[in-house]
């Protein structure tokens, strides 16, 4: 039952054939959907600007602003600008010169008709405008980076057209010592050549295999090419183009200037004539290459099969879970897009080659859900990175010639607690027990050891990086990266990586327990000691008024507690004593009471309040961040996500219900957040009560450790259909305003289609699996390729 | 007598209040003038486009792009586009909704009449459009970083006005880590605050003093402002922004958001009525700071004060010359632009903290004919950073935390040749003999040697790194930086620096001569045979077919030569080996023959041809520029003047001023340069004969090697009067073109009123000095403080 808004409409619901309009360009300008493959990702936005970056195998661009742009991990909030990198259609109708572009940019023209549509493996417009249907859809190749364009233009009047059509794909500025672009006939291309800039000599033998070349190949021939940006541009500007002013183009190469691909193509159409194109656009190394992918992708066949092929490439990213819920936004979302953006995660590793351990882990803890085996080789490539004393490094390198960059360089004291955290997750979906013999080497020995040692290992390293109060050194980071000051000197403590520490004790010690892991009962009562230990030493030093404080700095200041003026309260040292067991009840309602008073907004619930607003030297760079951006007091999805996790394992169904629904994308706060219901953002502003108009406003950057969480949470704790040693335990969660949730679960090959109804006749939940009572609610014996039918009765509230 | 043209004339010519002016925003777009002080350099181009950096002490911005710059050298043919940060005003007229801006950008709207005025300190507009006279100008601080604007508006017109003015200031992407901006009443300005991004920790205590604030402070309350960027816009487009259709500008502040500073001043004029504004721009690190600025700048008494201070300022890059040709454009560019050009140089040492060592040599030498002291102390620093082994770094650090940057750190061969070379017009212009025993220590030891010692030491370093046959190893590059690969394996060699190698030698040895320095005659002997055995070196291996080879490859290949297809003759060799006495006379005519045929364009000498157009793996870099472009065989300007430097001492008084005619920014030219004749630029585009079309363009980058050279050929040959030992010797090299050569020579003190005339009567040079015939033209005794006369007869050539 699609949402229909004047602004945007949920459609065709349906297993990965969901699709999410948007019926205007100007209400949410930065809207935008992605589309990528193993080697590249390209976001557009509503109004044809891209951003667009490919593997080669470090993150490079083929399609540039006109300066020379900084490299640079991807930013939130990015801002777009008249030259942004776009691609974009000019069309002109030569009997009286009207002139406007789509999809929307550069010209901004109103159009009679607007609509933006994002699939799971296509972004297509569909437009009308003086009585002309225009359809214009990109999508990917599935193994190399190009984008595949097509252009549809419909006469839908009565009356016989003469139209130019003219693409323009921005080049841009692509290097200060070679870039000329010119027509190549025999390709039928606009070929873009470059050098990337270097000034050292054994830079020349790298950056030999570089594409420096970008393309904007046709399957029509046009009639006239312009590929010199300024020069088409000329005094008119890109919003109305001087070379648009003649017959033709005028053929104009770029010599040293900076190209563009603009082609034209007359176009006499009849009334309800149609006209098609076709364009590829992508880098390459050489002309052979441009060769091969045009044979590859342009003519129809090829064409119908690259689509195909990348259908099905984005369709293997299928959860294992399908809602059938009353709320459509929510099935939609849960059943398409959730899934597509961790199989995104999983599959490009946010653009990187050296993914940071904690979000190679988690990202990979959301494969779990969709290719298992995927996360297994993750996990295993992450311990032959560990060294021999436990620690693991701060990024996983990819490739032989990766290397640690950005925060990738500053020292974080964290990433051993992920792996025993997420592995829960894997075991729940997979019962893969072998792989915790696995005999895996290290990054600084040779000599393999059982997974299981890794493991224990990391722990070790955790528990002996610890001050004499028994608490875990933050170094220049945590889980907050920027968090950088606190601990700097060697002497500041983390409340939050303490509590990791117990609860990936916990966690590791209940799944020895569960798994029957070939680990001694004495190892196990000791582990868990220590983390009983850490639980009373953060209560003693840390829980400071009504709430956990975040840590002790350098200069022994306990911060994050109600004595501070900015970053009284942090939400995940609540979180986490929540998960670590280290909160008592009455603790906990005291926290939830001060979570709800300081941190909870209408868009979700910030990470810290109040947003600091100038540096303070023992916390550091994250106090520099702009007020409510980041981990300066956003709402910050990652610990958002944390938050729900934690209230669910302590029954609060309802509180993290609503922290999940704020967190997903949705209709009624799409004109604050600015976006459309694809993905989860990295944040939603924060600051609610410093900068109350900017609040809500969505990052736009679809890179976040939130997702497997999410997942796992609807899964594990709404559906309550989590896995275990014994096979599948039933235990939802439904918050009181859902009183049916239905839907199938997919578990180790087994389809179970599930039905949820709240009924006020059982005092504890009821499950019958094909209609057969079971008493405990564990589900064992489920065979791979049967379909069961699982009924689940839970009690009202109260 | 101002040239005058639709397109641009010269004005007033007369010390120091020279200037050029530009009538048509149109056909020169990039046209652009410059304005330094020595901690901050801004580029203006005519139609309101800037690029203003600033040193902290390494390179800054205040104004930025929309997007994310990478840090950078200068760059040759910057580009511009429609968001390039710029100085803009928008001017609206109340009663019929008019709307222009002025200089020109972003609105582009023709204009009744245009005029961008380049002073020596100042920068100016003067428009009439809508019956309003506008004048915007700007001018800098002597010793802070801060634009100094003011605007003017007459309305000319016989009806009274109801306009409202627009400043409207690029701020642009300043920090993904905070960046916001508001404005501040008690300052009276726009502030924008960001914080420099960063990732480690002890990059924090760097950047804590850096100017991460950018204002923009008025004189006069604006009715209302807007610091918002994309708000500011909105969707009319920088060309015709949402907020200026309102009454006010609705006072909107940036959180996270891009900042601009645009004010708003209604104006009511009666006919004639005038109304005037000042205004402040640039980078501070506080409120502190900003109010200091203001009160030191913006009040009419300061403001008039720094206008002086900032004439007196740039009035001491006077030169040592005037000349008062008949070519008044040869006069107005020697006498203001070009010594205005040097002092740049040797102020602000190319905005660069570790300039090239041999840049910094050779921009010294311009001060010599300025400043000898400040060359003085720039020779001393270079030699105090010289190793103990003779070796020279590739750059000069200028602070305690500078580093080798970008170019500098890829090793070069020729940084030892410079000095000796300089160290001659130094001598010439001083006679400062002492310095020659001044006892300088070196980089990696403290015990001193003196200056003497340090040349020796360097020529020493040449002499040794030379092959078995005598050839200089070239190393990762010689003069030509590029050039990267000739020699990286260790074995290749440039002809180029081991005639540049016997060339610095001999002009050693003829110092040691001239002004008796403490060198033994052995040494002397021994220096004189090394530079005979290069030369015959040279000749035996590198002279090929007509002309001289430009070195021998890793691979024991002879480049430079008939035999190639690209790069088949340089000119650097053939003018070092005229330098250093390795050419015959016969090869010298067969060399110019060459020269002119395959070198020579109506734009002047191209470097080398044709230009490469893809890699030679063993020559390097350069062959990957694009051909026409920099080193790969652009009309470079550096190399050049060398060949017109050599070919004035073979008395080839007609090529050489054909080469520095052709080099000078000429109003013939403009059209196809597309620059303003206040400045000698980089390079002009060659590959003449590959690339017809963009050949002549300026590279508009007015750092250059070239303008130190220029004047001392200007000084020293075509006026010739070169100082000696003794005085000053007199022997013109008139050109056939120039029958009379008149202006004054400033000599050590001495004011030297001269007059050359070309004479039928007399066989050879005749001077007069005060009426006295001196017989061997040696000047000699002049006083400081004195004034002469000198009345030269010249012969006529053949």
């Amino acid at each position: 039952m699609p949402h229909k808004s004047p602004i945007y409409s949920l459609n065709n619901v349906g297993d990965f054939s969901s699709t999410v309009s948007l019926h205007d360009p100007k209400s949410m300008p930065n809207a935008c959907g992605f589309l990528w493959n193993s080697k590249m990702v390209l976001q557009m936005n509503c109004r044809g600007y891209a951003v667009s970056q490919f593997m080669q195998p470090e993150p490079a661009k083929f399609s540039h602003a006109p300066n020379l742009e900084q490299k640079t991990f991807v930013q939130p909030e990015h801002s777009y600008f008249s030259h942004h990198p776009g691609r974009f259609f000019y069309i002109k109708d030569h009997d009286n010169n009207e002139l406007f572009s789509v999809p929307y940019e550069p010209m901004r023209v109103p159009l009679d008709t607007f609509e933006f549509k994002l699939g799971s493996s296509e972004i297509s417009w569909h437009i009308e405008h003086l009585g002309l249907k225009i359809t214009i859809t990109v999508s990917l190749a599935t193994d190399d980076c190009v984008e595949r364009w097509s252009l549809q233009v419909n006469n839908h009047s009565t009356k016989a057209r003469r139209l130019s059509i003219y693409p323009y794909f921005s080049i841009g500025y692509m290097s200060w010592m070679n870039q000329s672009a010119q027509f190549e006939p025999h390709l039928n291309a606009i070929v873009a050549s470059s050098v990337t800039p270097y000034q050292k000599v054994e830079q020349y033998f790298k950056n030999k295999e570089l594409k420096d070349q970008t393309f904007f190949a046709a399957q029509q021939v046009p009639d006239s090419w312009h590929a010199n940006q300024l020069e088409f541009e000329g005094h008119g500007g890109l919003h109305n183009p001087d070379a648009l002013g003649d017959e033709t183009l005028g053929n104009v190469d770029a010599r040293f200037q900076t190209p563009v691909a603009v082609m034209q193509y007359r176009a006499d159409l009849a009334p309800q004539q149609e006209t098609n194109y076709r364009f590829l656009f992508g880098p390459a190394k050489d002309h052979d290459e441009i060769e091969r992918l045009i044979a590859d992708y342009l003519p129809d066949a090829p064409a119908i099969k690259a689509q195909q092929q990348y259908q099905d490439y984005i369709a293997q990213g299928r959860g294992c879970l399908t809602l059938d819920s009353d709320v459509p936004a929510l099935n939609d979302f849960v059943n398409h897009w959730l899934p597509r953006q961790m199989f995104y995660h999983g599959g490009v590793n946010r653009l990187s080659s050296d993914p940071q351990t904690r979000n190679y882990i988690q990202d990979n803890m959301g494969m779990c859900y969709i290719q298992p085996s995927v996360a297994r080789q993750a996990f295993i490539l992450t311990l032959s990175q560990q060294q021999r004393d436990g620690s693991m490094p701060d990024g996983i390198l990819l490739h032989d010639d990766a290397q640690l960059k950005y925060i990738n360089q500053v020292p974080h004291s964290d990433h051993c607690v992920w792996l025993p955290i997420c592995l829960a997750a894997y075991l729940a979906e997979t019962d893969d027990v072998e792989l915790m013999n696995l005999a895996i080497p290290f990054s600084d020995c040779a000599t393999p050891q059982s997974f299981i040692k890794h493991i224990e290992l990391a722990l070790d390293w955790l528990l002996g990086a610890r001050d004499e109060r028994g608490l875990s050194y933050i170094e220049q980071g945590d889980w907050c990266d920027p968090m950088n000051m606190v601990g700097y000197k060697g002497l500041g403590v983390s409340a939050w990586l303490s509590l990791a520490t117990a609860y990936a004790i916990n966690t590791w010690c209940e799944l020895c327990e569960q798994y029957q892991l070939a680990v001694a009962p004495a190892t196990l009562a000791y582990y868990r000691q220590q983390a009983i230990d850490i639980n009373t030493a953060v209560n003693q030093h840390l829980y400071v008024g009504k709430w956990f404080a975040r840590g002790i700095t350098d200069e022994n200041r306990v911060f994050g507690t109600e004595a501070d003026e900015q970053g009284k309260i942090f939400l995940n040292p609540q979180s986490w004593a929540m998960l670590s067991g280290a909160a008592s009840e009455q603790q906990q309602e005291s926290m939830l009471d001060e979570i709800k008073r300081q941190l909870m907004t209408p868009f979700g619930v910030m990470m810290l309040a109040p947003s600091y607003t100038s540096m303070v030297e023992d916390i550091g760079r994250v106090t520099q961040k702009h007020p409510g951006v980041s981990e300066n007091g956003s709402v910050y999805n990652h610990a958002a996500i944390f938050y729900a996790y934690s209230l669910y394992q302590q029954g609060q169904a309802d509180l993290a219900f609503e922290v999940i629904e704020k967190m997903m994308p949705s209709l009624e706060q799409c004109l604050q957040t600015g976006q459309l219901p694809v993905y989860v953002p990295n944040y939603y502003r924060g600051a609610y009560h410093q900068y109350p108009k900017q609040a809500g406003r969505s990052s736009h950057l679809f890179n976040t450790g939130t997702i497997s969480w999410l997942y796992r949470c609807i899964v594990e704790e709404l559906c309550g259909l989590k896995g275990n040693s014994a096979g599948l335990l039933v235990n939802p969660k439904l918050p009181s305003q859902l009183n049916r949730l239905g839907g199938q679960r997919r578990f180790k090959g087994a389809v179970i289609d599930f039905n949820i109804v709240r009924c006020n006749k059982v005092g504890s939940i009821e499950t019958r699996l094909d209609h057969q009572l079971i008493s405990d609610n564990q589900l064992v014996g489920l065979k791979a390729g049967t379909n069961y039918r699982l009924d689940v009765l839970v009690p009202h509230h109260g």
